[in-house]
């Protein structure tokens, strides 16, 4: 059986303000969602596997400042970036993630390097940063990290105990993608740099297996973005694939119970991308848009808002 | 609808081997269990609600040098004693973990708190332990926390990559709790100090709602113990919610689907504890034995081995 090669991105739930989105940012943003989009497609063009794909799509969108992830994170209540990864793959059930981790240029190889370079999940802060020394990651300074529109936003916080999402009107600033390669392999990873002004090392749903972030051949592959204490609660990621598995729900109608009738009345924003082995690319989010793009038979669309 | 008020808890699966486990050692094991266990169950007479009755019994099973949990935790490689704890209740669907703390005396109130006292549900290593500090909670010295047969687990084995369950011979050291209370709510909570030489800030199931932890009125209460890393892959906890609420197995009937048709051809060993608001308790584990006792209808059982 053959399988048709799919990618899908995001670049976070919710939207900046359309009065603060000038539309040479707006085509900043649609431009980098295409480059990312497309590097994780020509992995698959390539034959290679689908974690492979998800992995060049997300390190795309970490090396960019626009997206609250990586390269351009959001700071903390000590002024730090701390950064969240995971990734999972649909055939071993293999995952791989870091929690709270500074300075590594790219959290989701960290991520990728847990899971195949340990017999461990999760690894955090100051050990998982040893651990991604050892196992030969590329570390940067802090400048390298640093953009000064993360920078203002953590300056008019910093002083309360307030926290704030990656832009000031509710944009969830996580970046996400989820494909599928031509054997029918799933694989989905997420990453993020968090909440402004967070503070106790809190972690959100990105790094935990089956909230943020799930994949299974049996089912599909999810990547979530939005308010991540709902999506932990809710086991997101996984209520997709336990939908389809127990309840035959087809993927589009999982997501959908996900997002509108379960996490949408509880109070829980965001959205979520995800693929099954059909190949379909599937978004949906409860917020006004979501940065999003996927890439099949050649043909690529990045939107943002919600119909456009 | 009045409920049979009822709890259960586990101290780890696996077991010492029968000739290490003295009479002397067995019978303070099996005190030890009784004791939490109607530290819980005097919660529930008393009209309290489940989250008062695991949060007792939890803190029992802490304070008790001989469960891997709180005071008498393993040493991890640089030789501390780190800590995890997670607690959610079924009527709200609401929850809270610490991972990776130290020197917090009872790691399951500091999750408790983490649950009533912020908007998150994770905190971890020194953020967690200064928001418990915030938070009033107690903190106590390292003496408190060792005990010289951890200490020894550990000097054979520092100098090395190996880490070690709670006991050589594979016993995994976790303690837990389930229970439901007068008015129907379920609730469950789980502690751990995790593996003996553990490096790089690794993180198990125990503090990941859905993985080692969950509750939710509508299906069940559940805490796990086992090979940490399986039980999140495969999302044990919410998994058992989601065979009933989907595929409407019997509480019994999922449990054992996790444990034994799961978790355990994947190489994944370890137990679970589980109540529905039938308040039939389920005890289920894919080792030689698992720690464990219930109380209900002022009957209580405390069990090592595998059907005594």
């Amino acid at each position: 059986m053959s399988y048709v090669p799919a990618i899908v991105i995001h670049g976070g739930a919710g939207t900046i303000l359309k009065s603060l989105l000038t539309p040479e940012k707006e085509q900043a943003y649609l431009s980098a969602l295409q480059e990312a989009v497309k590097a994780g497609y020509s992995e698959l063009t390539e034959g290679h596997h689908a974690l492979d794909a998800v992995i060049a799509a997300v390190v795309s969108l970490e090396d960019c400042p626009l997206f609250n992830a990586g390269r351009g994170s959001v700071f903390n209540h000590h002024g730090k970036q701390e950064m969240d990864a995971s990734v999972m793959r649909g055939d071993t059930g293999m995952a791989g993630a870091v929690a709270a981790v500074k300075n590594i240029r790219n959290p989701v190889l960290a991520a990728r390097a847990v899971m195949e370079k340990t017999p461990h999940i999760l690894l955090t802060s100051s050990g998982a940063e040893e651990f991604a020394r050892m196992a030969g990651l590329q570390f940067e300074p802090d400048e390298f990290f640093f953009d000064e529109y993360r920078y203002r936003q953590w300056q008019q916080l910093k002083d309360t105990q307030q926290t704030a999402l990656d832009h000031s009107d509710k944009k969830f600033g996580t970046v996400g993608a989820v494909a599928i390669d031509i054997n029918g392999n799933l694989a989905a990873a997420t990453s993020t740099g968090g909440m402004t002004n967070k503070q106790f090392g809190r972690i959100g749903d990105t790094p935990l297996i089956g909230a943020g972030t799930y994949a299974s051949n049996k089912t599909c592959a999810v990547s979530c973005t939005g308010d991540g204490e709902y999506f932990i609660r809710a086991l997101a990621a996984y209520d997709v694939s336990c939908l389809m598995e127990y309840k035959n729900l087809s993927l589009e109608e999982a997501c959908r119970t996900v997002i509108h009738d379960k996490l949408k009345p509880a109070g829980g924003e965001g959205g979520l991308i995800a693929l099954d082995r059909n190949s379909t690319p599937v978004m949906v989010f409860n917020t006004p848009g979501m940065y999003r793009a996927y890439m099949k038979e050649g043909k690529t669309s990045a939107i943002i808002h919600e119909g456009v």
